[in-house]
């Protein structure tokens, strides 16, 4: 089994911040170096943080307020030695060369634990920070397809051993081991070669979380982890079976990818403690707040809706597919009131919650391991630090003793920790040609 | 006096890794940690590193092969403590949201010691690498400082006191303290406001080496240290006072703009010693090596000329004025073939080269800091790390002896070790209208 650490230091529940004791800013890098100690003490595989490109003031404190995400593990990458370090980075508003090269040069900062979270932008607020028109589902899905390949090729534009470093005759590259890219596609024009040698990965991990159609097409292709969205056992399982599925015809193995499934534990001693965990975070969340996350989950305005009534047959506007097909086909499912509904939004942003002691916790995660519907799972602690101490101190240890998860770090790259090969230089390149 | 330290780890000769025992890449944190140390130690304001765009294997090769410089310096923002950071990031390929958010967050990790660099990209081979057009010379200098006037207005949306973090109500964020920008000019249209609070500096420091009439023009506008590029003393006089006498008339005083030009110190225990280590330096550089170091510099193929005639009178190519017209006066001033000057440009990439003793080099930075050619320099040593020990251990105490230099670090951010006041909020986009 495989744990990632999701990472917004105010907690993934939007007013886990308001928890006694709970840490309230994302900006306090000797907290977040004290969260990634307890990550690598509970031997996670990797730390991930999302990102978004838009100052709101209204919105998710650590969405507002936060470092950059590759400045932010690399200093990350100098308190810890073995957990992964994975961040998001657009490809609606980023530009390949640009990407490729942090995230190898972080790769090379940390010895070969960076991952790059390949996302499209959702919502046209980042728009206006970039002065572009923001474009729409399907455009962003092409244009995240040809960004990664420019990415991968400048990631292997230089061979292992292309740095020859001979004092004596001068030679400081062997020019026949430096490939370029010409990349000359649709959207991107791209020469290369990378302007750093390769990376101790041979390639910086790929994660992507997006569950629309495109979404899980590009996953299947390209990416090495997957984080998904689900609320149940059943939806888990046919949500993994379908991705793993689909491997095949890009050539790869089942093994090759990843899929962990983003939960939110709960953890009291007690079914009763983690209960009342529970109801606190929620007495925090105003309805009008939960009703204004659920309105920007879904893209439109839900305020005009009775919240005690039924949920209307609302139209999914463009660019929020998956978390919004779970989270109404969970509520139609269990017949939530619409104000029932914005507050499961507000608890985890629309991930599973998970409530309960600490054998009950491990049990399930267990049972969907066991069943098909996970190789390991995306923990999002609802608050920091006791969210995740929890899970580390009392969830983690059951894990370790079934024989389910790692008691020591079985290598020393991410990639090592996932089981994943190496790929070899060259080709990665002829391996995502389409 | 100030002293930089500019941060090419295979030295800024160019052929500085084939010296006995330097270091020969840029790519070991590990040597670079102690390379920033040993500035720490010899009480430098701070490291500087520059940046380019294009993976050149031809290239001298710290350009080549470097970390992203962002990353780096978050890196090594957790192995020092006073130190300030400084990194070039290009106005040309680049975009003012990214710039402003990953430099303020540089700035909160290390807690206020941020420096950005603003450069335009010269030379066409970037824009390969991003499927661009390369702008002209005047174009390049329009687009910065409309660039730089839209990371101010960046910089500036936040209040110190924005951020609330009321438990008890909920509130996270006064709302009457933050700011849109709301840019809507030429090249950019931006709104704001910033995903990351003010910094500790208030805003990072700006840096600037262009030499260009519109490069001095955006300085005195918008820079607080700028790396000149001279020669001799009286040259260097000139553009001291040249550039000082433009700050009037946008409102700033002779104190707040820090002028360091740059030198390549070849320090000896004796004068034979230093000349000795400059002729091992030289004789690893091929003159088909300087010639292209030349060539490059120049902006057009020196190979067609008389290698031991007279230089020829070459226009100089758009985009490379300040470096090229630098050369070029000291090389026909001098009587200089073209192969001394290509040597010369070989040696320090156009910068001076200070060679001697270390009572030498320091009766020498003492003479220009008296005389009005300098505020202090910007140290690029030929090599690493033998090139800045020799500096730290033998010239810097001269220079503390002399009350000349700092003992001890007199602050905890950057601007504070220059002396430079931190901009209040909502003053800098005052400041900064046009």
């Amino acid at each position: 089994m495989h744990l990632g650490l999701f990472l917004l230091a105010t907690g993934s529940h939007i007013a886990g911040w308001r928890y006694p004791g709970a840490l309230d800013t994302f900006l306090d890098l000797e907290a977040l170096k004290k969260i990634a100690a307890t990550a690598e003490r509970g031997r996670f595989d990797t730390i991930f943080i999302g990102d978004n490109l838009v100052g709101d003031p209204t919105a998710h404190p650590s969405y507002t307020l936060r470092y950059e995400p590759l400045t932010m593990l690399s200093a990350l990458a100098q308190s810890t030695s073995h957990i992964g370090l994975g961040a998001t980075s657009s490809t609606t508003y980023g530009d390949p060369f640009s990407v490729a090269r942090v995230f190898a040069s972080l790769d090379h900062i940390s010895n070969g634990r960076a991952a790059w979270n390949v996302v499209t932008t959702a919502g046209t607020a980042a728009a206006e920070n970039f002065g572009k028109i923001h474009p729409n589902h399907a455009e962003r899905y092409e244009i995240a397809g040809e960004f990664v390949d420019v990415v991968f090729g400048l990631w292997d534009c230089w061979d292992d051993d292309a740095v020859v470093k001979d004092r004596e005759s001068g030679l400081y590259i062997d020019p026949k081991k430096v490939r370029t890219v010409d990349h000359d596609g649709h959207y991107y024009k791209v020469r290369g070669p990378l302007n750093i040698s390769r990376s101790p990965q041979g390639r910086p991990l790929i994660l992507q979380a997006g569950g629309s159609g495109a979404g899980q097409a590009l996953a299947a292709r390209t990416a090495d982890v997957v984080f998904s969205v689900v609320q149940d056992l059943d939806e888990a399982k046919a949500a993994y079976a379908g991705l793993k599925g689909r491997l095949a015809e890009f050539g790869r193995g089942k093994d090759d990818l990843i899929i962990l499934p983003g939960v939110m534990p709960v953890v009291g001693k007690t079914t009763r403690e983690a209960m009342d965990k529970l109801n606190t975070l929620q007495s925090f969340v105003a309805t009008s707040n939960a009703m204004e996350m659920l309105s920007e989950r879904l893209g439109q305005d839900m305020s005009k809706y009775d919240p005690d009534g039924p949920i209307a047959d609302i139209q999914i506007a463009d660019g929020y597919h998956s978390f919004v097909s779970v989270m109404l086909s969970k509520a139609r499912r269990e017949g939530m009131t619409l104000r029932e509904l914005s507050n499961l939004a507000g608890a985890a942003r629309g991930h599973w919650v998970l409530c309960g002691d600490p054998e009950f916790i491990a049990d399930t995660l267990q049972q969907w391991f066991e069943q098909g519907a996970a190789d390991g799972f995306n923990v999002m602690p609802p608050y920091f630090p006791g969210g995740l101490d929890d899970f580390v101190d009392l969830v983690v240890p059951i894990l370790q003793e079934r024989g389910l998860f790692r008691r020591e770090y079985e290598g020393t790259t991410l990639r090592e920790l996932f089981g994943l090969s190496r790929p070899a230089p060259g080709e990665q390149a002829h391996a995502i040609a389409r």
